[in-house]
């Protein structure tokens, strides 16, 4: 059996007269990309092109919501009324979908973003909440939802399409959490190394913790980052990697 | 032959703790409500509760896009680029089907808000522009054009659905154009005046100058206000003139 | 001895098209006003129409500093690190001086918003975080701090000055915070009652507890609000009380 | 008699995760920096740290206020009411002296931006009004106006302080207007060619237009840009051709 895997990272975080990424090359790499939606980054002339170059490239297109958080990136955590965040969902999700159809593309999958998916790795009401009013607009979405945390136990509840993310350069502890950014290898900077860990990962069907523990976990796609040139060389080494391994790198079925 | 008339209004234009407008007076008395996006008004949980509403009532329900800028409610004319305005048009038609989705309703026609509209009624091709984007995300919706202006002739020359709209409480100079607001004339504000006038206007198919004069026009739809109890006062006359004169009051056909 | 206290509401909340408040009743009941600064509501012209206002009736002038979350007025926890908030809140000060300063008029105290405010009760390092910045702009600004909470703490630590604030209409635990708003009595509904018990509490120099403990604080000023009829009607109720009781009510002294 | 010159660039107009510009690199070369105030581009913590370090530098500080416009870059033109720009230049201009007051710096000009500034050029009545609301913020600040266009006439006709300002790298017609970017040689693009045009426009107290045309003008300070690699390489050219022809590079006198 031939094992396949996704690679996906985020893309149009631009605003305005302001760039961020390189996502020329980035969609060179991945497969799937997670799109801002003008919340915490993007606005509609930058989704449209970041759209339709993905479409072109055969990259499949998620939505990529946010907190309304332009200032701070989404990247603060905010106490939100969970029905009100479920709208301000609803509305990203809706206008990603507007964008996609006038360049002829398709929404595929959803991924929460910075803060807000962080609250949601360990608040499954709050994950639900999000996932359940994404749904609400698309029945047959994909949500994206990372290995192991509320996110995923979210997405079993409601009994929706998902995938379950691992990611390339953040190393786990033996519980699938990952290491506290303030501990010194929690994070990977070598190339050769983080494409190693993820060829094995996906191989092993498990994620590796730091120890060497293995915990089995659903690996669909790997998050790539893209906004240095570190990361550029992490990404391109581990679609190598995986390649070189046997492993087919395409976008994830639905 | 029966005649049959629309009556919209525009919705949804509160904004987190401020409220706008007596929604919920309006629904009792329109057919089609334009509901805000969120640029110039509106936020995804006033366009959630108000499609919400619209749709129990069987009130059609528009998009109503407009300039990004709600610190001046969308009323300060802009030199937006052309390619970007289309995508911010697609970006809030987006918003509005995404929103509408999750309460099971449909977004049935577009709008244009306060300057851009305005500037549209003299810009055939900023109108054709923010229509031709439009329909590249709905390819069947249906324009809501101010008869006798440039919207009018964006809609024609791009040969898509539309509906002719007229105001119910604004006076008319003999080319169509509306009265200066500046004269004295320019807004009625008799309930009984303008109901009769409109009521006049249905039947002959006409908009009738302030000098009497009688122009042919496309008249689907009647514009009301709701933002002044005046307002709300003539929104009823009229829709009470017209079903007195044996003028059906529904949404328009699509 | 006659004691005097201050009466302060929050002001100036209106935002472009949307109206909040009934600025001008208030104006002739409190002695201090509370003044948005445009983060979380609040934009250039109603701050400059609102300090024109409470200059010309004698009320004393305050910048009202809240998150950058106008959607949310404010009232979403969010966590912002201290420096960026710190800057938020110098950059609100300034802009309230420069309206001020445009009108003839003076900022003499500074009051956070609604989750801002709430945080800094609970949060010692975090109101100290939003005076110090204050303080860096303006050295000799008093400071409204609750009475008994981690504001006052951060007030009497920075050695700046301040006004200790009660609330007029909130039930406070023995402890000297606020019932839970979730609790039945915690917020006083009755006009005459609140003015009876913000009179005791003011001679007395104590907070005193729904069970009617005393606890010994520093009132300078009463938190008043106007964004109720019933809100209005416990505010004059409040000063004619205070009045009747050889109260003399007046802009705190600085 | 030594002739002395002021040079001037925009600055500080990244934005939360953003970046724009090489502001380290430009310190090094101008001698007054204008700051952009929150509304176009700039943030509180940009604002903070960029006046920090022109301080240090000795380089003056100015307030760059524009329209309220960050997906546009308040490069769109707007049709704002006056009394309403009127209190956005005074709210910026507020924000901007808390910012210099918290690091112990001063703003000593304003320099409006973009739109804003292009639509001064053309209507005196809008440059005058408000110039005259920075006045009515800081009656001593002195005005930053493009010589011989209507900003020019604006601050002449307010009597207040004021320099005048030429471009380094702009092609000027026979009336002292810039020649139409869309021209081809509207933009100078060689370092040289900019630099011996500057210290001859300076040395000669007049503008040289393309045609070789002289027209005496105030010139005080010289534009320079710093947001692509040629463009500061022209600042600095710009810079050691005016050192090299013995006039004195300085902030201008206050």
């Amino acid at each position: 059996m031939t094992r396949s895997v996704d690679l996906n990272a985020d893309m149009g975080e631009s605003f305005g007269a302001w760039n961020m990424g390189d996502d020329a090359a980035l969609l060179e790499t991945v497969t799937s990309a997670n799109i801002a939606c003008g919340f915490h980054a993007g606005d509609p002339d930058v989704m449209a092109a970041t759209m339709a170059r993905a479409h072109e490239k055969g990259v499949g297109i998620g939505a990529h919501p946010g907190f309304r958080d332009l200032a701070g990136f989404g990247r603060n955590r905010m106490q939100v009324p969970h029905a009100t965040l479920a709208n301000e969902v609803r509305y990203q999700l809706g206008a990603a979908l507007g964008m996609a159809a006038s360049v002829g593309a398709r929404v595929r999958h959803l991924k929460l973003h910075g803060a807000l998916a962080n609250m949601c790795t360990e608040d499954e009401a709050l994950a639900r909440a999000c996932y359940q009013a994404a749904l609400s607009v698309v029945p047959e979405l994909t949500i994206m939802a990372i290995t192991g945390t509320a996110q995923q136990r979210a997405v079993e509840a409601l009994g929706c399409n998902w995938v379950g993310e691992i990611f390339a350069d953040r190393a786990y502890n033996d519980d699938a959490t990952l290491v506290d950014r303030r501990q010194p290898d929690a994070v990977i900077h070598d190339a050769g190394e983080a494409a190693a860990r993820v060829v094995a990962m996906v191989q092993e069907g498990a994620i590796i913790a730091a120890s060497g523990r293995r915990i089995g976990a659903r690996i669909d796609t790997i998050c790539l980052h893209g906004d240095t040139p570190e990361a550029v060389a992490i990404a391109r080494a581990v679609r190598a990697g995986l390649e070189d391994a046997g492993i087919v790198v395409e976008r994830f079925a639905i």
